[in-house]
C-alpha cells in the first residue's frame, strides 16, 4: 500500500475547493497533478478546459465488440470552515485510528483514487483492462457541476458508454456492500433581506422600522410546520411515494435505524417529517434546509444595532419525480409572499440537480451486485442516497446510460463538515472493487 | 478653535472599544490622556482602577454653600465593524461638510469634550467656576457600565451632588435645542442553539435532524407577533401609558414626524407596533431587536450543512415601569418554551439598565431651559429618548440626584454604525452650552 498511499496523500494536499475563487490556481494544480498520474499509467489522458475549472479525461485503447464502461468521479473539495474544530490540518492528510484524514479523503479523492489506482493495478499485472474505460473526473461537482452538461452534450459521441459507475456515495455499515439506485435532488437559493441603508442604533430606532434580521427569521420560519413537514404550496405536489418492497428492505438494513442515524449525527434528538423512519427521510423524502443564516454583530460581546441586511442560504433537497425548475418557481412565490413588510428581498439562485432513481436489478445492477459480494463476502443491501449528484441525471438524459453506485465512505465520514475521514480498509477494497466491477461487467 | 479641535482630534484617534478585550491598553491610553487634559487645566483629577476600565474623576475646589454639579460622559466607544462601510478610517478623524467624521465622534467624546473644554474656558477667563463641579468619565458606557455603580456606592460622600448634567443623547433637528427627560433602559440576552455535536451533510441528515438555523429562525420569529407587537407574555404589563401633554407636544416638534424618522433611517418603509407615531414608538414603547443573528457557512458561494449550532443576540428597550429583571425572566421563560424540538438551548444574560423619566418643569429642569434657549436663541422642546443611559436611574438611585440630558448629537449621527459623525457647529454649541449651564444652575 506505500506507493498507493503517497498517491492519495499527494492527491489530498491540493486546498482544491471549487467554490471559493481564491483557490482556482489549487484546483488547477490538483487537476495536473492527476493528468501526470493517467498519463504515467498507460492511459490516454487530456485535460479540457472549461469557463471554469478544468475536466481531465482519461481511456484505454478502445476495441470493438468489449463493453464501454465510464468511470465518473470529482477531484474538487468542499470548503473547510470553521478550521478551528479540525483536529488535524484539512490539507494536511495524516492515518490515526485506521483512517484517513483530510478534505476530500472520502468525498471524493479517496473513493475516485482507488478508481484509478485499481485500474493501474490491473494493466500492471494484465497489460489490458476487459472493458472499453472512460474515466471522467470533473473539478466543480461541489458547486453544481455548471460546465459538465456542455461538455457531455459537445463530446456525446466520444463519451458513449453502456454503463456508468460512480463511488461517491455511502455504505449503510463498516463490511456491508451497498448498491445505490436512486439520489436526491437539490436546488438552491440566497435570500437577502434588506432594510435601512445602513445599520442603525436601536436605541434611536428600535421599535420604528423593521430589522431585517427579524425578518429573516420570520421567512425562514414559515418553511416549515411546527412538526417539520416543508410548508410551501405544493412542495409534495410530485413526490413519488416509497414502494411496499422498499419500506420493508429498508426496515431491515443494518446500520440505518433511527437509533443509529441519531447517533451519527450526534443531535440530542431526530427530528423531522412525520410518519416516516430516518431512511426513509433521509433517502425518499425531499427537505427545505438553512445551510447559513446571517445577520448583524457576529463578534465578541454586544452590540445594539439594528442591521442593514440580512441573509439566509438555502437549500432543497429533492426526490423523483420534483423538478429543480418547478420547486424553484414555488420556492420564490413562496418567499416573495412571505417577506414581511417593511424590508426587501432578492432571491438569488444557485445551482441546482434533478433527483433520480433506477432499477437496481438490471443486468449491470446485478454484475455490480456481483462485484460487491466478492469483494466484501456478503449480501449486497440496496439503498437510495440522500446526497445529490445531480450529474447521474444528466448521464442518463445525455448518453443514455444508468449510473450504478458503489459507496464506499461510512456515515461518520464527515463530508463537508470538519474532521472528514475515510478508512484505510474502504480504500483497499476500493481498489479490489474496481477489479472486481471491470470484469463483472465485461461479460454482464 | 484650532487647540480646541486639536484636542477633540487627538481624544478621537484612541480606538478605546470597550467591548473587545484586544483593544483594552486602548482604553487605557484613552483614560491617561483625559486625565493629563484635565490636570492640565487645573482641576484635580484622578484616574480610578476597576475590575474592568477605569474611571476618570476630576473637579475643582469645592466651596460651601455652591451648587454641586456633576457632569457624567463617557470615553469608551461601539465596535467598528463592517469597517468596509466606512468612508473615512474610524479612528483617524476628518472635517468633511462641516462635520466632524470618527467613531465617537457624537456618542460620546465630542459631546463630552465640548463640556471639558467650556470648563476650560470659564477656568481660563474667569479663574474660577460658579459651582462645585464634579466631572465624572467612565470608560465602560458601551458594555452596560458594570463598575460604575460599585464605585458610585463606594463613593457616595465624595460624588455628593445636586444635579447631574449629562450631554449623550440627540436634538430633535439642527439648531432645536431639545431636553431630555426620560431614557429608555435595557436588557440583553445571546440565545445559543444546539443540535448535532458537529456540521453535518445536509443531503446525508437533511430532513432527519433539526435544523439550529431553522430553531433559531423560528424562535426570532416568536418574539413579534405579525404587527410587530411583542408577543411575549405580560411584556407590556408594567408599561406606563403615555401622558396626553406629551403626545400633544410631541406631534409638534419638528424633525420627528414619521416622514423624519423614515427619511433619517434609510428604510423602505416604517413599521412598529399599530397605534403610535414614530416618535412615541421610540421614546415610549418597548421593544424586542435582533441585533445578530448567525448559524452555518457564512461565506462565499454555498455549503450544503446542517449547521452544528445558532445564535441569536438579544436586546430589549425598556420604558418606564419596566424592570430589567422582570423583563429578562419573562423573555427567558419564552425562548425555553418558544424552543423548538430536537436542539437544545443556552442563555446567556448581557449587561441591562432600568429605564428613567424626571420632570422637565423642576427648577433644574427650568435652568437647563434657559441655558439651551441663550446659546441657540430658541425655545427648547422635551422629549424624551430611544436610547438607555442606564447610569441615569442608577445616579437617581444612589446618589439621590435627577439628570438633565442636554442632547447634541443629530438623527443622521450614525451612532453604533459607520461614518458616525458630529456637526462642528454642535461641537462649539457645546462648549457654550457648558458655561450657560453651569452659570444658570449656579443660581437656580
Amino acid at each position: 500500500m506505500t506507493s498507493e498511499l503517497d498517491d492519495l496523500f499527494a492527491f489530498l494536499r491540493f486546498p482544491s475547493i471549487s467554490t471559493d475563487s481564491r483557490h482556482a490556481g489549487d484546483v488547477r494544480a490538483c487537476a495536473e497533478w492527476l493528468l501526470a498520474k493517467l498519463s504515467a499509467m498507460g492511459l490516454s489522458a487530456q485535460l479540457h478546459e472549461t469557463p471554469g475549472h478544468p475536466l481531465v479525461l482519461a481511456r484505454n485503447a478502445h476495441v470493438a465488440g468489449r463493453r464501454t464502461v465510464l468511470i465518473y468521479g470529482h477531484y474538487d473539495v468542499q470548503p473547510v470552515d470553521p478550521l478551528a474544530l479540525w483536529m488535524s490540518a484539512p490539507f494536511a492528510p495524516e492515518i490515526r485510528d485506521g483512517k484517513i484524514w483530510a478534505r476530500g479523503a472520502a468525498d471524493n479523492k479517496g473513493q475516485m483514487l482507488a478508481h484509478v489506482l485499481g485500474v493501474e493495478q490491473t494493466l500492471r499485472n494484465h497489460g489490458e483492462l476487459p472493458v472499453n474505460l472512460i474515466f471522467l473526473f470533473e473539478g466543480e461537482e461541489e458547486i453544481g457541476s455548471p460546465n459538465l452538461a456542455p461538455f457531455l452534450l459537445e463530446q456525446r459521441e466520444a463519451l458513449r458508454c453502456d454503463v456508468i459507475a460512480i463511488s461517491d456515495t455511502g455504505m449503510v455499515a463498516p463490511g456491508v456492500p451497498t448498491l445505490g439506485y436512486g439520489l436526491r435532488g437539490v436546488t438552491c437559493c440566497e435570500a437577502i433581506i434588506r432594510g435601512p441603508k445602513g445599520d442603525l442604533h436601536s436605541g434611536l430606532f428600535g421599535g420604528v422600522v423593521a430589522n431585517p434580521a427579524t425578518a429573516v427569521a420570520r421567512l425562514v420560519a414559515s418553511l416549515h410546520d411546527a412538526d417539520g413537514r416543508v410548508a410551501i404550496d405544493g412542495f409534495y405536489d410530485e413526490v413519488r411515494p416509497l414502494e411496499t418492497w422498499e419500506r420493508t428492505m429498508w426496515s431491515t438494513v443494518p446500520g440505518v435505524s433511527d437509533a443509529d442515524f441519531q447517533r451519527a449525527s450526534g443531535s440530542p434528538e431526530l427530528f423531522g417529517e412525520p410518519g416516516y423512519s430516518a431512511a426513509e427521510r433521509t433517502w425518499a423524502r425531499p427537505t427545505a434546509e438553512v445551510n447559513g443564516i446571517g445577520g448583524g454583530y457576529q463578534g465578541e460581546g454586544s452590540k445594539t444595532v439594528i442591521p442593514a441586511e440580512a441573509f439566509a442560504k438555502l437549500s432543497f433537497r429533492l426526490v423523483p419525480d420534483q423538478s429543480p425548475q418547478d420547486i424553484m418557481a414555488k420556492v420564490s412565490r413562496h418567499l416573495q409572499a412571505h417577506c414581511p413588510p417593511g424590508v426587501t428581498i432578492e432571491v438569488r439562485h444557485g445551482h441546482d440537480g434533478k433527483p433520480y432513481a433506477t432499477d437496481p436489478h438490471s443486468r449491470f445492477g446485478q454484475a455490480a451486485q456481483a462485484a460487491l459480494r466478492s469483494v466484501f463476502d456478503a449480501e449486497p443491501v440496496l439503498i437510495r442516497e440522500g446526497g445529490s449528484i445531480p450529474i447521474v441525471q444528466t448521464f442518463r438524459e445525455i448518453l443514455g446510460a444508468d449510473t450504478l453506485l458503489l459507496g464506499l465512505a461510512l456515515s461518520d465520514a464527515q463530508v463537508h463538515a470538519p474532521n472528514e475521514n475515510f478508512p484505510l480498509v474502504n480504500f483497499e477494497a476500493g481498489i479490489r472493487l474496481n477489479q472486481a466491477l471491470l470484469s463483472e461487467l465485461a461479460s454482464a
